[in-house]
């Protein structure tokens, strides 16, 4: 019982990580999403981390590593659950979660991931380009 | 690392089981379960088993009472997820989940749990009433 679920929610796919991940866990996640992205035209990966106690290097290697297959396939990674004393402890070891977008929750991640959450980015995006011209 | 995450989705707590249950562990989601739904005032509880392989008559003990104090909480439960090999093992033991609604993934438990879906549920009854009247 090493595979982790992933579940869908509308558009968007859910991972809840609660155990302990192993370097095969962690490819056979990989595969799995890439295979559920493209199977299910997902537009957003929601990673929850709320299980885990400590996120060391390794963990967040995963993290940008997921994040970086979900983009190639057109799908963005949001990290939501993160721990304060987690997030003390990254920052202590100098672990940034580069390239990683990251949220309170599952709620305010699916509200980031939401199209219109988008749409208003890209707004955003034209006017400080408009603004930039 | 035993404890089980909830995650909050709209007025849905979701529950992901993708590890071996113990006693204890049962009863720290049944309590973090009640205390949620208290204190977010959630009106549905949807527990996802896609990452159990085998479902035996303890963990359907399991789900029949966190549906019990849902209930009395105003909540209601619905379990997602359940693999094929899972749901034919579960009637050869003679086991029903009786008591508890089920909902093929997670999409379709929410739709099941959302407020529309209440409404439409009353009017059906009402309507039933009315017929029966």
């Amino acid at each position: 019982m090493n595979e982790v679920p992933i579940l869908k929610i509308g558009s968007t796919l859910l991972v809840s990580i609660q155990v302990e991940l192993q370097d095969d866990t962690v490819l056979q996640l990989q595969e799995d999403l890439a295979a559920r992205i493209t199977r299910t035209g997902a537009r957003g990966v929601i990673i929850d981390i709320s299980g885990l106690e400590i996120v060391d290097s390794f963990i967040g290697r995963m993290l940008a590593s997921v994040a970086a297959v979900s983009r190639v396939l057109d799908a963005r990674t949001v990290v939501v659950g993160m721990r304060p004393a987690v997030a003390i402890t990254m920052v202590e070891l100098g672990l940034g979660l580069h390239g990683v977008q990251t949220a309170l929750d599952v709620d305010r991640g699916l509200a980031l991931l939401s199209p219109d959450s988008g749409a208003a980015e890209d707004v955003l995006l034209a006017a400080v380009e408009r603004d930039a011209g």
